[in-house]
Order: C-alpha cells, then structure tokens, then sequence
C-alpha cells in the first residue's frame, strides 16, 4: 500500500496561493479551537475501544447494534476525558462522522427538553437517571398523520382528577406516533406531545413524560405498542418508531410544567408567552443551516481531490489525459457550491451568534426580537438544506460511476443529510413562514412604519438604473445591490399578486395559496440576500490577511455571480440588470474559476476534515484512491466465496435440470466439451404448453455448490 | 385490512375530464398492446413461483440471491410461455419493476453483442450456449481508470502469431475492469474491450470473448482475477465486478471478427466504417430516454396519489386539513414533473422510431442520417436523465418524512434510476457532442449550406420581435418558436465565444474548454426544443378524441411554460420576450395547475402502472396509505424482538457496570425504585484522569438479555 501523496495531489497543494491552515483558523474561530478540534478528533479517531466498522458492509440491524455501542461507549468517554460541553461536539463528530448518532434524540433533543420545559422538582426526579442513562429518552411529536402542522397531532392527554392522572391515548391509526429517533428499539422513556384535555376542553399540544418500556427487561409496558418503522434511504443506524398507548395512566405530575401548568384541581395555566418556544427552534435551524455547510464540505472536499486525482479523456491529441478538474464544466460543478459551502458556513456562524446575542435578551423577557429571527431563520434553514441537497448529488455525479459506490462516501452523506430539507419544519412551509413575515413588514413599511433588521431594505425599492449605465459585476457592493433589488422586487411582486387575487374576489386563505408560488419566490430571494450580503460582510474582517482575503473574495464573487446567473431573468425582468451585464458576469465567473483552480484543493483542505470523518476513498487526504479502491472492494461480503450461490437454498436446484428437447443435443455436447458430465434421464412432455422438455443430471462441483451453467430451471 | 379505495381518491377519479384509459391507449400505441401488457404483467405477478419478496428487509447479499434466482425462472417462464420478443419487456418489467436485473448486462448486452459483432461461426459456436445459459457473460469495457473515453482503456490483447493466440493483460492497477453487472459472482464468460496489439503496433480497443470461470466449479480460471466491487447507492441485486488478468491466452478465433480481422498471420483487416457502432449506442440512449420517462411516472404516480390522500395544515381556520395535492406549491412541485413525464415519454417513442426507421437505411449502407441521431440522442439522454433525477427527489421530498422510508419505494427507484445519468456516456460529455455536431452545422450553415433534419433551424435566427408585440403564451406555436430561437441564440453565442476564445490566442482545444459552459448551455437548449416540439407535434394525432386532447395540451403547455419560466433569462437576455410575457406565463401556469388539478390523479392512473410494479405504500392504487405503513413497518427486521440489542455481542457487558461515585448513590436508588437489583462490587479510580468508579453489578432479563438502562459502560 502506497503511503506517500498521489503526486497531483501534492503538486496541488505546492501550487496553492495561501497557506490552508489560515482559512481554518478563520473557520473555527482561531488557531487555538483548531488546535482543540484536533486534538480531540485525534482522541477519537485513534482509541483502539473504537472499532471504526465499514458499516457498508453492515446489514441494517447491525449497523444499528454497531452505532448504538459505540454511541453508548462515546458517551462514558466524554464524561472520562472531561470533556468541555463547548468541545463535546468535536470529539462526537469525529466520532460519528456526518453519520447520526442513535443516542442523539436523547443527547439532542430529550435532555433539553427537560432542562427547558421540566420544574425544578421534576429536573431533581428525571435528570440524574437521564444524565446517566439510566432513563434514555426521546421527543416523540410527530405522528403518522401529521408533521409540520402541530395543532393537528391527534394524541390526547385527557386529565383524571380522581386519581390525579392523565389519561393517554392514541385515538385512531394516523396518530400513532412515527419518526421519533430512537424509539423503535432504544428508549424507556419519552416526552410525549398530546392534546391536554380537562373536563372535554381540549387546550393544544402539550409535553408529557412517559415510560414506554421496563427499566427491568426493556419490554414494553402495558397499554404501550412500540417498534421500529422500517428501513429508509438513510439512517440506517437509526431506530426511528413508532408508538400506539392505550390507556395510559401517568400521574399529574409528568407534564412538563415549567410553561403551562394544570392544577390538582383541573384548572390550566397558561405560559406566559406562545413565542417562548421559538428560541429553541431558531436554535435547530440555525445547526441546519451548520449541517448544510457540512454536506457541501465533505461533498466538494471529495469530490475536488477526486478529480485532481482522476484523469480523463484527451484535450489535446497526443497529450496525456488532463486531470478532470481542468475541464471547465467541471469547475462549473464544483465551484459554486465549494463556494456555497463557505457562504452556508459562515451564515450559519451569524445566526448562532445572533441567536446568543438574543437568548440573553430572550431569557430577561424582551422577545420582541423574535418574529424577525423565526422568520430568517426558516427562509435560512429551507435555503441552505435545498442547495446542499442539489450541491451533494452534483458532487457525487461529478465522480462519475466512481461516486455511485459506496466507497466515495457520497451515496452515504447524502442519504443522511437529505432529511434536513423535511425535518424541523418542511422547507416549502418554512419558506411561507418567511414570506408571512415579509407581507408583514413590507405592509408595515406601505404605512409608513419604519423596518429594522433584515428586512430593513424593504422600505424602498431601488430605482431601475438608467439605461446604459456599466456597472462593474465583480463589485461586492454592486451584486449585494442586485441581490437586495431583486428581493425588494420580489416581495414587491408577491404582494401585488397577493392583492390582485383578493381583488378578484378570493378570501385571505385562497389569496395566500394562489399566490404561494411567488411568496416562495421572494422568500427565497430574501434568503439568498442575507447569505450573500452575510459573505461580502465578514470579508471586512480586520484579521483577514491578504493572501486569504484575495481568494475568499473570489468565491464570494463567485458565490453572488452564479447565483444571478442561474436566476437571470429575476434581474433582467424589470431591467435592473441588462442582457449585456449578464454576459459579463458570466465571462467573470470563466476568469474567477480559472484563477480559483490552482486554489481548490487548499480551499478544501482547509476545511480541515481528517479522513476518518470523510469516509471517503474517492477523498483521501493522500491522493491514493485506486489502491484503496480495490482494498475496499475485496473486502465486500458478496467476496467471502467464489461462487455465485451455494448453500441449502440451491441444492435442490443443482442436481437435476430439464432441457428443452430442441436443444438437447447441442447443449449437452458443448457442456460435454467444457468438461461437465451430462447424463439424461428422461424426455417427457410438459403439459401445460406442450413443450417437449428432458430431465438431465448434471456434474456439479463435488462440496454442493450451485452450478451457475445449469440454469435452465423450471421449479 | 380495508380493501375499498380510500374515498379522497375515489372522488379525485369519479371527477375527472377524461377516461384514463384513452390516455393508457395513447401511451401504449393502442388498445391491442395494452390488452398485451396486462396480460403478461398480470401472469407475472400472479404467478406463485415468484415470491416478490420484500428486498428492503434485505442485506445485499441476500438480495442478490433472491433476484437472480428470480431472474433465472424469468428467464424460464419466458421460454416456456413463448411469449413474443415484442412483449418480452412487459413480463420482465413486471417481474423486475423499475429494479436491475442480475441476469440484465447477459440478456441486454452481452446476447446483443454476439449478434452484432460475431462471425456466423462464432454464433454457431457460442449463441446456443448463451442463449441457453449454459454460458452467462457480460460486457467488459470500463475500467477503473477508464470510462467513457473509450480509447484511454488500459487491457491488452497481444496477438501472438506463433500460436494463434491473444495474449490478454491488465497492465497497471487502473486498467482492471470494473463496474461490469453480472461479473461480481454470476458470468463465466465476457466480451472484454481490450487494445489490440499485432507485432508491437496498436490498433485501439476491439471486443473479445473470454472464459473467466469453471463452468464446472464456477471458480475463476487460472491467470484471472475478479470479484464483486462492492455495495454502492442502488443496484444492489447486481455484482457488478472488477477483472484482472495475467497472461491469459484465448484462440485468434475469440475476436469478434465480424467488423475487424485479424488473419492468422497478423494481418490487420479495418471494419467497413467506424461509425456503425453509433447505431448501438442511440438504442440503448433511446432506452434511457425510455427509463427516465417511466422513472418520473411512477414518481409522480406515488407522490401525486398519495397528495390526495394526505391531508396537512389549515388552510382555512376551522376547515378540516385539506389534501396536500391543494396547494399550489405542491402541485408546483408536482405538475411540471408529470408534464415531463409525458413529454419524455413521446421523446422516446419518437427517438426509437426514428432509430427503426434508420437502421433499415443504416444496414443499407446509408449511414449519412448517424451523426445527427447520434447528436440528438446524446443531447436527449443526458437531458431527460437530468431532469429525472431531479424530478424523481422532487417527488421524493414532496411526500415528506414518509417520503424517506422505503415504503413509499422513492429512496429505491432513485438511486436504481440515477446511474442514467452516468452509464452509456457521462451527460456532460454527451451534451458536448451534441454541441461539437451544433457547432459543425451552425458553421457549415455560415458556408451556405441547408441544414436539414433536427439542426434545419440553425440556418437563421430567427430576428428579435418589436417591442410592444403581444403574444398568446399558451399558444403552442408562439412557445415552439420561443424554444426555437432561444436555441439558436444559444448556439449562436457559444460559437461567438469560441471564436472569441481562439482569437484571444487560445488553440482550438483549449478555446473549446473555455467555451464548455456556454456549449452545454447551447446543447441543453437544442434538446429542450426538440423535445418541446415534439410533444406539440404528437397532438396533432388525428386519433386523439377531444377529452385527451385538451388535458394533453395543457400538459404540454405547462411543459413548455414551466421551461421557459425557470431559464426565462435566455429569453429575456435578447429581448426575445418581455418582463410583461414572463409575467403572463407564470399566471397562465397557475391557472394550467388549477384546470390540471382535478385530472392530475386520472393523468397518473393512465400510466398503468400495477401496484406490483410501484411497489410503493404511499402510490398503492387504492389509497389505504396508513394501514400498510403500520403493516409494513411490523415486518421490519428489528421488530423481530422486543430488545434494544440482544444476542453474544452484549452478554459480557450485561452484568457489570461502572458507574461515576459522584452519582453512585442517586443512581442506584432510582434503579431500586424501578424495580432493578443493583449491588456495589467495589469502588476504584480509574487511572487517566483519576475518575473514580464504581463496579456495579445490575440484575438483567433472566434470558440474557441486554438491559438498555445499563448504558453507563466502559468496555
């Protein structure tokens, strides 16, 4: 095995035009996070107590057996090594991979759950045992029938005040429970969402503690029907369930009564603020928006040295084939989204640290911030999943068949990673969430109310530019301008359409859906503005050193250009931009993917993934795919024997063989003449179609393999 | 188990405009073979031989047993049936639905090969073996450095006069073969593409037949090495494999010599042309433009069928939760891919029979019509696989989280289908070819030439309309020349940027690279118009009756407007249409949605697929989505007990535990008041980081069971 760098690679990596580990730093937040991320990747990746399984080669039960051991071991690990809560994600990432974790409800979503919406008293009751693992947990909200919309969940939780209990149920098929991770197979415990019930009113969704399984044998409890929903495109190693209850009793006291309370006697409490629980969701989708710029990373990291690796066909006859990633279409693959995955990383950077600078604000009551970050941060969460949902399959078509094996990595990733588009709100919906704010405030602005924020530019459209005017299409400020126009535009647009259906005499519901196309429209181009407008601002950063503000300039251009480009008519249509501004800016990409080639393997380094985490051979850091390649492939259990079939299922089949009469003769000479022996027993008539047919005994190897010759069967 | 049709969709088909069933006869080429296909897809899926077993609850190996036994009883059944070479497809489709066939590279390339290319005495000597299975082979041609660039494969075949022999190499680690179907684990046989070399000189890539295993044991000959790649994405029923060979010998009689020669003293005879294998390679691209026809019916089969019967949201306060088919973003999301669907469908009718109508000519002799077939099938292929593989995930993701299981068989038919995009000619490069055969005619028009055919267009573009010239949008004409100038514009301005690029200095391959984008663009373009046009065309069908006709041209309108809407920057970059003709075509699309919603399930029922073939919960034809999800998800594998993990894996982690001291106490005492035995053996600290444990034991299942709570593990 080859353990120096594939010469093109390392040639790459000399040619460079600044030193990778710059970018990293101004990833990560400074070398000394760099140096942490490292060090604890390295922990992981090299603990002998982590076997590392291929799990490609894994049937689904033990892929699930695998992960959930070492999802198990990595747990007492962290608590082992000490490691830091602002760490801990650097060392499960590289233990994981962009794999998921089958503890990860009960570490990403039961634990805070409990800390956010649990007493005092019940966090003393619950924690320690969750903490612990004694109780392992799940959210279980979701249900056959219903997802996005909440206030259709069909769960009830009726209120007994004689024994001071609720009553679960699960009233009809489609609201069974379905979705929930680690559900199926692996949690005793789960937060329930129901419909509280008191006295036959029914007052909305509301958080439930409840043992579904025996602490003593993991069976589950009676009343509670609970499995696994079946095998998906991905998450294999996930025991997403399902879950029916019958009758359920659990005491008063297993409602999460931090917001909402019910007294002993009926009467029901209601949270200070309906908005509360919105923090939470900016704060997921804000990690979206981080897994987004994962998914492209990992996908243009592979996919880049790949094809610095691969060469291909004959530029120019009589020339060696050129690596693949000098032909320009394929650039034109690549390097939008290598450029999204840093517009995503970096957006991604702001909402966290927006969502901190307001949890503050938040937590002392002000939640006028709200509305605004809700609705960013659904337009941002839609936006970034749906790009590197496209971006990962461009990538993996980008590695020709090669990328179609499992041994890129790709097929894995995108499979996983998919699920971003659906999950925490769908992304259609959530961009309607964003449009109703933007009808909102553009509203707002028509009666005169001045915006702030985001969506402060909404308050006056730009003037169409003169004709004639030049403008130069690789200015920061030029294409933020654009992008900002077309945004003002378009919400402009979806308002006017919005207004134009009510005139035609539709209602307010009827208006918004027949005008939905547009909303997503403007909300998506409301979403794009922030990105690139985000990108443009942090190339202001003072740290930035020349070297690498050059280059990171350029896939911001690059970033901006393609996505006017492929939304051409979004900008010629009222004559912002002009037929001869998109030529230019399309010539202008042509020279910034040009001078960005000899950079694109340092830009992916950068990102700074260890192999481990790539799982990809197409991607290795050192260049030596197709030694691997093969390693790999012998590896595959299909190889454990040399023969097509064998065992019990094809003895039966092996010994005796019926031929088709016209055939008879010349088929049994020409196996006669390849060394088999062929004996006929008898010829006889097949009934139902009156075919003449023989039964024929054929040699087959002597330990009962399955003779793949002898395949013309009848039973 | 329900068994009448869910009502919603028994509504959606009582108010339909049309009887699906003139449609069915439409799409088939008429009643007779309609008739036909249901016949053999009924005798397929009736027939109790088959099992058509779950594969989801498969590993791949298990899978790749189960389809080739299958497929070898296929094979059988057909003989046995006599059912016509005509109808062949029917069965197989329905046997096999829209997943590979293990025996498929035998059946589709490998026979066809052996027509085409053998001798007669290499038919008599090897088709009744082939067709008799007695040998089962495959084609071998891409390698793993090497794919579609034909003449960059590695494999040697040197012939060596002294005893009548090629001697057969794989010279370097790249030139293995590799991704072949059927050569894993099922052939015995191959046609190997390798170079041919007669005393030192090469004469390029010629197709061999070569033995690689026992017919009597299966095991690989001596000098050949070969297994399966690998799991990948989809295909996994296949063993597609790699082949290695060293010094392996076979008679100067194993060339298939139909074309080229090679006499027994070394000399070289030249085929008669080197373009007939073009004709090959446009039925096998006509077959894909075929496959991603049928890959977005049955998605938008599933995914429209089951939007009628999801119900989701509040559309109107107080409403019941309409059906998710109600949205206009979903029927956004849904509608343009039905439209393709139909319009990829009538594209390959026409491409197979232009390719019929070719042949004759071509076997004449005539071969002046291949390179514009050519050209135009490689544009069609890459075009309609592109848009199924978007569509096809479209689809997927408009389902929502059911969607993602396999049960909705989405996940399955996408990753089986997307290879189109990459076999038989990566689309990139099958969109530049297309685009050199533009830019051959657009140059030769420049010389005053008449172009005839698919390119007579090019001759003149068309001139810019006068401002202020309304058009009718819906007017099928006004959108064919609409695609029709955009394309010649396009194919202009690619040939503009050559010359550009060659006047800059740059030599014809690199300017050609430079170009590539805008060439693409310019091939794109050409193809969307061919396929435009031809679904305008098609209904002008004389037989069409009235009801189809008009629920055929509003599909074909939105085809053409959802197409000018999405690029509609090519049609606003030269004025061609206005901001104003833009606007007018995206109403004329919603209220196309809104007279297409009520037929949308009846255009899908026309299809015909039988649920066998859908294999789809969410698509079934009766509707009753929920009670099979629950049915389905129980046969799951993991369901098979009620543990988290059991099994010799977990009994030595069962009994004793480590817990933290600092929770010891809190710990032991919530497991004593779950009814679990808990004992402390001793207390220690554990060296590292000097963390003090405790060695618990806790009681388990008396049956060796793994107890889930116990989760605080070391080993």
């Amino acid at each position: 095995m080859a353990t120096t760098v594939n010469p093109d690679l390392r040639k790459e990596r000399e040619n460079a035009s600044f030193v990778p580990e710059k970018i990293t730093n101004f990833l990560y937040g400074g070398p000394e996070r760099v140096q942490k991320k490292r060090e604890l990747a390295s922990l992981a990746l090299n603990d002998p107590d982590y076997h590392h399984e291929d799990l490609n080669f894994m049937s689904r039960e033990q892929q699930y057996e695998t992960c959930l051991k070492k999802s198990l071991l990595m747990t007492t690990k962290i608590k082992q090594l000490k490691i830091d809560a602002v760490d801990e994600h650097f060392y499960r990432s590289a233990v994981t991979g962009p794999s998921p974790d089958p503890l990860g409800l009960h570490v990403g979503m039961f634990l805070p759950t409990l800390y956010g919406q649990a007493t005092q008293e019940q966090k003393e009751k619950w924690l320690n045992l969750a903490e612990n693992y004694v109780i392992i947990g799940t959210y279980a909200q979701t249900e056959m029938g219903h997802g996005t919309f909440l206030r259709g969940l069909e769960t009830t939780a009726t209120f007994d005040p004689k024994t001071q209990e609720f009553i679960l149920n699960t009233p009809t098929l489609t609201a069974s429970k379905w979705w929930p991770g680690g559900l199926g197979k692996t949690s005793n415990y789960c937060v329930l969402m129901a419909q509280l019930y008191i006295q036959g009113k029914s007052y909305g969704p509301h958080p439930f503690m409840v043992q579904i399984r025996s602490l003593q044998d993991h069976k589950p409890l009676p009343g509670v029907t609970v499995g696994d929903i079946g095998p998906k495109f991905g998450y294999d190693v996930i025991d997403n369930g399902f879950l029916a209850l019958r009758n359920v009793r659990i005491p008063r006291e297993n409602m999460l009564m931090k917001h909402s309370k019910v007294a002993p006697d009926g009467t029901y409490v209601k949270p200070p603020s309906s908005k509360l629980a919105y923090g939470t969701m900016v704060f997921v989708r804000a990690t979206i928006v981080n897994d987004s710029a994962m998914a492209l990373s990992i996908a243009t990291t592979i996919a880049i040295r790949y094809s610095c690796v691969r060469r291909q066909s004959e530029m120019k006859p009589g020339h060696p084939e050129p690596q693949v990633l000098d032909y320009v279409t394929q650039q034109y693959k690549l390097f939008p989204y290598l450029a999204a995955a840093y517009a995503f990383w970096l957006t991604g950077q702001t909402m966290m640290s927006v969502y901190m600078t307001s949890s503050s604000r938040i937590s002392k009551g002000d939640i006028s911030v709200l509305p605004e970050l809700h609705a960013l941060s659904a337009g941002l969460k839609a936006l970034s999943s749906w790009v590197a949902n496209v971006g990962m399959e461009e990538c993996r078509l980008a590695c020709g068949g090669h990328g179609y094996s499992h041994a890129s990595g790709l097929p894995r990733l995108y499979a996983n990673l998919t699920p971003g588009a659906t999950y925490e709100g769908e992304n259609t919906v959530m961009m309607l969430q964003t449009a109703r704010y933007l009808m909102k405030s553009y509203n707002q602005s028509l009666q005169g109310e001045k915006l702030a924020g985001s969506v402060a530019y909404l308050s006056g459209v730009q003037p169409v530019p003169a004709a004639g005017r030049t403008r130069n299409m690789l200015d920061l400020g030029a294409l933020c301008d654009a992008f900002r126009h077309r945004a003002a535009r378009l919400v402009h647009e979806a308002a006017m359409q919005l207004r134009n259906e009510r005139q035609a005499g539709k209602d307010q519901p009827d208006a918004w859906n027949a005008a939905s196309v547009d909303l997503v429209k403007a909300a998506m181009a409301h979403s794009q503005y922030f990105v690139v407008k985000n990108f443009a601002e942090r190339l202001t950063d003072s740290r930035l050193d020349s070297s690498i503000s050059a280059v990171l300039t350029r896939l911001c251009q690059l970033h901006a250009l393609h996505g006017l480009v492929t939304n051409s008519g979004d900008f010629l249509e009222d004559g912002y931009l002009t037929g001869s501004d998109i030529r230019q800016a399309r010539r202008h990409i042509n020279a910034l993917m040009a001078k960005l080639r000899p950079d694109a393997v340092a830009l992916v380094d950068a990102f700074d993934f260890p192999d481990g985490i790539l799982n990809s051979i197409l991607g290795r850091y050192d260049g030596n795919v197709y030694q691997h390649l093969l390693e790999w492939a012998k590896a595959s259990p299909l190889n454990k024997n040399d023969l097509a079939a064998r065992g019990s299922n094809y003895e039966g089949l092996m010994k005796r063989h019926k031929i088709h009469t016209k055939n008879l003769e010349s088929v049994t000479e020409a196996l006669r003449s390849h060394g088999v022996e062929v004996k006929v027993i008898q010829k006889h008539e097949y009934t139902p179609e009156k075919v003449n047919w023989a039964d024929v005994i054929m040699s087959a190897g002597g330990d009962g393999t399955f003779l793949m010759a002898a395949s013309h069967i009848l039973t």
